[in-house]
């Protein structure tokens, strides 16, 4: 046996999220089932680099998996894809040294969440609808706020089994586009939710409901009642992961 | 009453066509009932610019309806946005001289057929995926025989109720993007599932199975046998409507 990374990408609307569930479909339920297949119905697990939720999306994940040896990668690449259906792409197939681990090798995540302004039929489930005004400037205010080492408690679903709520994010901006916006957050780690209470309390900068110097406050508050309600997750993207 | 223009835009997924059916749902009935719901359920009738098939989207649409007088259209197209769902979106509503037909005042009309190479999940229903070479040069060459007043009947499906076959093509060219190719057609008029039909002939030039010089032998035979299949209703958009 051999580990395995596999590069991939996927079109989240379809599926309860990447993890496997007992009764919904899930990613990774999706590409087990068709490695398992191609080698002679044997049960084989994955381990993706993260959880996204139901209905997120990834331009860019990883995984990696214990195979017998590939003897040409691009072709099973080319086979698995075919297997698959048009919402799971498999970008690249590589092996690894059986140290590296698709979750807890990976230095740093990045996620974007996308806001289109005028109503638009071919960006159904992959960007969010926000008709109002939004001001940029103090949007990217208050996200510079979130930068560095912080505990993201506010910002996070409670009772959840980690340790510390720490995380060190190294970018957190928002990007003007010809018809929308997107917010780009890198971190070393993401909490459950994070992604979505921040664009949602960001959101509520924009709005001006919020003051951009009150992130700060929030963040100090660890409580996620301090800050806004989460945007849908049809916006978000995991976009890359860094190992 | 008024006559007025709508332009309008539609992902067509989720529909069976534009044009009313008795069973199935059309972008035709979902935007008659938000009008008729507007106007305390009286029966409000909508006239399309033309037709599209199940799956077949629109950019850009046209439809013509008669209104008691909208005292602010700009109000008004706000309102009806709210109420039809993420995949149909007004852009426009202006009043118009009660001559002007959406069907029978369209000068020309244009489409598009989007395919892309590379698997991708984010266009999913918004493209056909084509991983095979295809040869641009040659579907160019093959494609720029279909310019002038032509007989489509080898491009269209039998039995249908028009008097000629003939069409006033004036563009009809494929164009390289960074991620795939669209095939770009402009006429007159178009006959039933005459973009489809053309693309797949076009397709099989692409693949090397058929000339480029026979574009015009198809067109002569007048019939359907002589030309290719048809490609997938799902890269097809109706692009642009001129008056």
């Amino acid at each position: 046996m051999q580990r395995y990374f596999f590069e991939l990408s996927y079109n989240g609307t379809d599926y309860f999220g990447w993890q496997r569930q007992p009764k919904e479909i899930s990613v990774q339920q999706v590409i087990e089932d068709s490695l398992s297949k191609m080698h002679s119905n044997q049960e084989i697990k994955v381990v993706g680099c993260g959880r996204t939720d139901s209905g997120v999306h990834a331009k860019h994940f990883a995984l990696h998996v214990e195979l017998p040896i590939i003897s040409d990668t691009d072709k099973m690449t080319f086979k698995l894809n075919r297997m698959l259906p048009d919402s799971i792409v498999i970008s690249k197939i590589y092996s690894v040294n059986s140290e590296l681990h698709a979750r807890f090798s990976a230095k740093a995540r990045t996620y974007r969440y996308y806001i289109h302004s005028a109503k638009n039929p071919f960006k159904k489930n992959l960007s969010w609808h926000v008709p109002q005004e939004l001001n940029i400037d103090e949007m990217n205010k208050a996200a510079r706020q979130l930068i560095g080492k912080k505990d993201f408690t506010s910002f996070s679903k409670l009772h959840t089994d980690v340790k510390t709520n720490i995380c060190n994010v190294t970018k957190a901006e928002w990007v003007k586009e010809a018809d929308g916006i997107y917010f780009e957050i890198s971190s070393d780690r993401f909490l459950r939710n994070m992604v979505r209470a921040t664009v949602g309390t960001l959101m509520d900068v924009g709005f001006g409901k919020i003051k951009a110097e009150s992130m700060s406050e929030i963040l100090s508050a660890m409580n996620r009642q301090a800050a806004s309600v989460s945007v849908p997750a049809h916006g978000l993207f995991l976009w890359k992961v860094d190992y």
